[in-house]
C-alpha cells in the first residue's frame, strides 16, 4: 500500500513516516536539502533561525537517548524549541487516552511530533488522527520504519560514491526485525541501487523477502564478494533468548564482519552501522574504528538529515498557512 | 483571610497564589492581557521577546506533565530560560532543607518559581520565604488553589459570554477535594456571574460550601436546568477506594454528563472540563467531543493565560528594579 | 605530575580539569573573565550571545541536581543550546561504550562536555579520549577535584579580602574524601595564599597532607585562631557507617562551627560553606545564616565563574577554527 498520508496535494512533504511509497524525487530532495545543513553543523554558530517560534516535541513511547539527542540538536540548530515527553510505554497505542493525549498537545499549537514507538504503524496511526497543521516525522515504529535512519545512510552513500546505478550494497544481519532494514531497502530501490543483497541466517529473514527486491545470501563471504557497501545491522541479544540463534560466538564466527572477510569486498568498499555497536558479535573493533568505517560520519549526517526533514515538513506547514 | 501577598503595593500582581481576596480589575486585567496572547499562539512564529533573559524554575513537588508542558511552553514562547527542577515529594515543605533549596535557587538569580505541591498553602509558604525579587506561580497547591485553571476557565467563557452578570454557571463532581473547583467558585464570584451552583453527592460537598457563595444541588438534572455552563471535574479514582462513592458506574448513573441530560441546559451551553477526561465515569464520549464542548480551547487558552500572568508578575519585578 | 592537557601550546585554557599544575596568570585571568559576568547575572536581562550555536553537553555519572543546575543556566545565560544526558553509573568508565559514546556525541559537533563521574581521573581519562575541538570541564571526579567549585570560592574571597599573601584561611572537615578541599588547597597555594590550615581529626585526613602545602590542626579552637576565612566542608554520612567517626553529635561537639568557636578567628573573618549545608552536623544554623557567612554568594559567583571558564575555553576553540 501507498501512504497517500505521507507527501501533501502538491507533492511536497508533510509527514515523513516511510520511505515506502515516495517518489525519487521526494528522497534526492531531502537529500539535497540536508547538504547546506552539513555546513550548518560543522561552522563556529551552529544555529539558523528556520523553525525560530515552532514548537517539536519529541513523543518517545520507547526509551532511546541517542535518537531523542539527535533530533533534539537538529531542532534546537533550527532554532525551534523543543519539548521531551516520555509517555508510558504501557498505554495502548489505540486508546482513548493516546487521543486525549494528542488533542491537548494539538490545542498548545505544537507544530510538529517526533514519535517512536515499539508497535509498527504508530506514526502512521498518530498521523491519521492528528490536526492537519502538525507533522509528525517517524523516529523508529516496531519493526516497521526508520525513515531518517535510512536517508541518513543513503545521503553517507551518495557523499562518496553518488552513482547508485553502478553500486553493489550489502545489509547483513537481523533483516527480519529491523526497521532499519526494512527502510534501507525502499530507499535504495528508489533510488535506483544497481544491486541490493542481504546477508543472513534463514532464521532472521521474512520469508517474503525476495518481494522487497533484493538478492538472498545465507553465506557471508559469498555475499560480500564484490561489493561497493557493507551496512551492518545490530544484533539484538533477545534473538538468543528467543533461540533463533546458538550464540553470539557462534553468530560472528558465521556472520561477523572481521578484516579478512572484507577484503572480499571491493578495495575502496564503506562499512556501515547504524550503531550502536556490539563489537566482536556483528563487527570487529578493527573493522568498526577501520578506516573503510563511515560509521561516525552517519551519526553526523543524521543531525543534517534530520535538520533537512523537519524544515521540509514545516515549510510546507508554513506556506500552508 | 485575604493575602496581602499578592498584589505588591502598587496593586499590580506579584505572586499568583489564589483567586481569592484579588480584586475584579485583577482578573479583568489578567483575561485582557491574556488576548493578545492567544494572537502570538495562533501565528506561525510563536515568540515574543517579553521575557528574553529571565530564568523560570518549575518546581514541581508533584509529577504532573500536563501541567508542566503548559508552563514550559508559555514561558518559552516568552524567550524566558526555563529550568524543570522534579523535588522529592518526601522532603517536608517546612524543612530547612526546603529553606535551602529556595536560598540556593534565589541566589543563581532566577525570577520566578511555578509550584506545585500536594500540601495546601505550599505556594503561600514559599512566598513568605522567597527574596524579594522572585515571584510565584502557584500551580496547584493541595485541595487549596489552582489559579491559573480557574482563570483560563473564566477566559474561555468570556470569549463566548462575556456578560457574567447575566450568567447561570454549574460545577459538577468532587467539589470537596479539587482546588480547581474552589478557584473557579472566587474567580466566577469576583467577576460577579450572576449564579454559580455546585451539583454533588453530600459526601463530595465541603460542609460550609454555602458560604463559598453558591447554590447547592444534590440532584443532576435540577441543577442542570437552564445553565449556560457546565463545568464538569474530574473524579479522581482514589475517592471510590475510600468509600466515598459506591462505584463509577453508579457515580456516572447519577452524576455523568451525557447528551440527554445536557438538553436541560440552555440549547448554547458550554461543556468545559480541566482534563484529563475520565470517559464513562464523568462525562460521556460524546458530550465531551460534542459541539457544545469547549475543553480543547481551555488547553488552547491556558498557554494564553499562563503567559500573561507570567509576564505580569515579571514585568512588575522589571519596573522595581 | 602536571597536566599538559589543560592549558593548550599557546597557554590558554582548553579544557578545565584540575587546578593542579595551573599557573597563577591562568586562575587570575578566570577571575578576572568572571567579574563582568557577575553584572550578567544582576541584571534585568541575564543573557549575553558568547556561545550562541554552540552546544554544552552536560554528561554527568552522578546524579547532582544542584551542579547541574548551575552549568545548565551558566551555558543558558551564554546563549549555548544545554543537552543533559544522564548516564548509567554501571557503565565503567574505561569500557568500549563510553568511548563509542564520545564518539558519537563528537560526530554530533558538540563543543563542550560537562562531567561529573564518581571515579577519580574520569574527566581526563575523556580529556585524552575526545577529539581536538571539544573541551572537558570536570564536574566533580571522584576524590580528584571539583575545580570550579574552588575557583568560585578563592573568586568570593578576593571579593572580600583581595590580598591573598596576607590571609590565613582554614579549611575545616573531611579533607581525606574531599575533592573539594583537594582543589581549594591547590587554588589557594597557587595564589600565594599567606598561610593554608586543614583542620580534621586524624581519620579523616589523608596521610601525605602536609605536602599539599599546608599547616594541620588536629584540634578546631587552636586551628581558628586569627583566621581571616573559614572554609567548612559537607560531612557525607556515610563516613559514620564506615567507622571513621564515632557519631555526627560527636563530630559537631569537637568540629562543628558554633558562634562561640567562630569568636576565635579574626572579626571579620568569612565563613564559607560548598553546601549543601547540614545543620547541626558541621556547623551551627546560626552562623551558617550569620552576619558573616557568605555562603549564598557562593552560589551566585558560581554562576559567574561557570560562565567565565566555558566561554574562556569555547573562545579558544573558536579562535583555532
Amino acid at each position: 500500500m501507498n501512504h497517500p498520508l505521507q507527501p501533501d496535494q502538491a507533492g511536497s512533504l508533510k509527514h515523513f513516516l516511510t520511505i515506502e511509497g515516495l517518489k525519487r524525487e521526494i528522497l534526492v530532495s531531502i537529500l539535497d536539502t540536508a547538504e547546506p545543513m552539513t555546513e550548518v553543523t560543522d561552522r563556529s554558530i551552529k544555529k539558523i533561525p528556520l523553525l525560530r517560534g515552532k514548537t517539536v516535541v519529541n513523543l518517545f513511547f520507547e526509551p532511546s537517548t541517542r535518537t531523542r539527542t539527535t533530533f533534539e540538536l537538529a531542532a534546537k540548530r533550527l532554532s525551534a524549541d523543543v519539548l521531551n515527553i516520555a509517555v508510558d510505554t504501557s498505554a495502548t497505542i489505540k486508546g482513548e487516552s493516546l487521543l486525549d493525549m494528542l488533542r491537548n498537545l494539538e490545542a498548545m499549537h505544537v507544530d510538529m511530533f517526533v514519535v517512536r514507538h515499539p508497535q509498527s504503524g504508530a506514526a502512521h496511526f498518530i498521523a491519521q488522527h492528528v490536526a492537519p497543521h502538525i507533522s509528525i516525522i517517524n523516529a523508529g515504529d516496531g519493526r516497521h520504519a526508520h525513515p531518517t535512519q535510512a536517508m541518513l545512510d543513503v545521503f553517507t552513500i551518495r557523499r562518496h560514491k553518488p552513482d547508485f546505478g553502478a553500486l553493489r550494497i550489502a545489509i547483513i544481519g537481523d533483516i527480519l526485525h529491523s526497521r532499519v532494514a526494512r527502510s534501507q531497502i525502499h530507499a535504495l530501490n528508489t533510488l535506483l541501487t544497481g544491486e541490493v543483497r542481504v546477508i543472513a541466517p534463514k532464521t532472521l529473514l521474512p520469508v517474503d523477502v525476495e518481494s522487497l527486491g533484493v538478492k538472498v545470501f545465507y553465506n557471508l563471504r559469498a555475499g560480500l564478494k564484490g561489493v561497493d557497501v557493507v551496512i551492518m545491522l545490530r544484533l539484538q541479544h533477545e534473538r538468543m533468548q528467543a533461540g533463533r540463534l546458538p550464540s553470539e560466538h557462534e553468530y560472528y564466527h558465521r556472520y561477523g564482519l572481521t578484516r579478512d572477510r572484507l577484503q572480499l569486498a571491493k578495495p575502496d568498499a564503506l562499512v556501515m552501522h547504524p550503531g550502536p555497536v556490539n563489537r566482536g558479535v556483528e563487527i570487529s573493533s578493527s573493522v568498526a574504528d577501520g578506516s573503510q568505517s563511515v560509521i561516525l560520519e552517519q551519526v553526523s549526517h543524521g543531525i543534517a538529515i534530520r535538520m533537512a526533514v523537519m524544515s521540509m515538513a514545516l515549510d510546507r506547514t508554513r506556506a500552508a498557512s
